[in-house]
């Protein structure tokens, strides 16, 4: 199954230009043949707002248009996709979330739970577990940016069955010695190995408001290694491998081991 | 505080021989101004039995030969050692051990609690957490090899307010892409990261019995990236690194996140 990553370059605001943008990314990564794409984080609003009522201009329903564009080209192009939103709540709530939609619809959607920086200004945390999603592509996953530095939410996923763990994120660019990797792609690398499953981060790329992307997509196997990626250039990209879950639902390492069942739940 | 990691050749089988290896690298140590060595995992015996009986000749009660030399070379140096020995338990059990010493004698030992393949064979599992020790060079944690492949494991010693997780390791080598660090190292680097800590792992260069090490000691910073190493090459090595064990106790990444308290303890 061929999956993708979808690196953009966004605008805070531009609703209907960022709309385009993901469509376009869609019906690109559809061309290239893959069954899967994976949006950025906040991809139909953009990320840095001026404050919660700016936020909330820019937020929509379930069922409003970046949805509901999203539903139809997963059916027209029989693909399943991940990607973000700002969700409108009730009374008033914001939540930062993300949406699994399949040929058949609206799958799971999840807000995150972790929340960033000035997040806590803007929106409410989710209070549910990263959603495991069974589609025609494989056990899909989905939990947002900062969700992914908390080991305990990834083996939650791992747990409840998850191939593949789709991210959506937003990495704020971070000082990093000359050669390395972003410290955010270190660590999807051994949320993937240490569960033995996939995972799939797409980043965006430019500068908004004076916050500069990281640009660090990838997509990693279940020994923690990049398929494809981590772009580490600051342009949009659209990243493809080829996965096979079957990969994904041993969890043996060898003969007598297996990273799920050597945990010590006696223990922890 | 300059500590150290000492990656080092040794035989199986040959207790004299690699004492005397460990302490020629815990001087070497010493003199290069260290106040915290490293050894490997199961450094005074080799690792690679034929079976529990010859595991059994090898093993050595906390009051042995090893400890002793190490405690005399603590206390002679000022320094703070950790490695690794195969302790002789009560009736006829055996444990992957690691021990802190420091120069006022044995601090910790620590039962290896996630055992690795044939281990599993030859060992018991401890069944105590991983040992926080306050020493003059800061609060040193101790785990071992494949324990540290368990984030719920490191995240105990980093709640019980580890700054420096020292961990003695034997990593048999494993196939990986071209221009790909070890999925240890990655997985060190994650596990400082996201706990904001130093990790200290130190590895066996060599062959064992058809058993090639890795030979990725490496010492990371609470960033996640290497301050030494990973050696990634099949010598032995001593690395140095300074380490500031203050920047291991503010846990605050920017002003409004903590990886910490940023856990959801109600989901988790």
């Amino acid at each position: 199954m061929l999956a993708s990553s979808a690196q953009l370059r966004l605008r805070v605001g531009d609703l209907v230009g960022n709309r385009a943008v993901a469509r376009r990314a869609i019906e690109a990564a559809a061309q290239a043949g893959a069954r899967l794409v994976v949006l950025p984080e906040l991809a139909a609003s953009g990320y840095v707002f001026t404050d919660k009522a700016e936020a909330a201009t820019l937020s929509e329903d379930l069922d409003g248009p970046t949805v509901t564009e999203w539903m139809g080209l997963a059916a027209e192009h029989d693909l399943v996709i991940v990607g973000g939103l700002a969700e409108r709540g009730a009374a008033g709530a914001l939540f930062n979330t993300a949406v699994v939609i399949d040929p058949s619809g609206l799958r799971a959607s999840y807000r995150k739970a972790h929340l960033w920086d000035f997040e806590k200004e803007i929106f409410n945390a989710g209070d549910a577990r990263p959603p495991v999603i069974e589609t025609d592509v494989g056990r899909i996953a989905v939990m947002v940016c900062y969700d992914l530095e908390f080991p305990e939410w990834v083996r939650l996923a791992a747990l409840a069955g998850a191939d593949i763990l789709c991210v959506p994120t937003n990495w704020p660019l971070a000082p990093r010695p000359v050669d390395e990797r972003p410290g955010e792609v270190i660590r999807a690398q051994a949320a993937a190995s240490t569960n033995r499953i996939y995972v799939i981060a797409t980043d965006r790329c430019g500068v908004e408001r004076g916050v500069k992307w990281t640009g660090g997509s990838v997509i990693v196997d279940p020994d923690g290694f990049p398929l494809a990626g981590p772009v580490s250039a600051d342009e949009p990209a659209l990243l493809l491998a080829d996965i096979d879950v079957a990969c994904a639902r041993t969890k043996a390492l060898g003969e007598r081991n297996d990273v799920l069942d050597d945990r010590r739940t006696d223990l922890y």
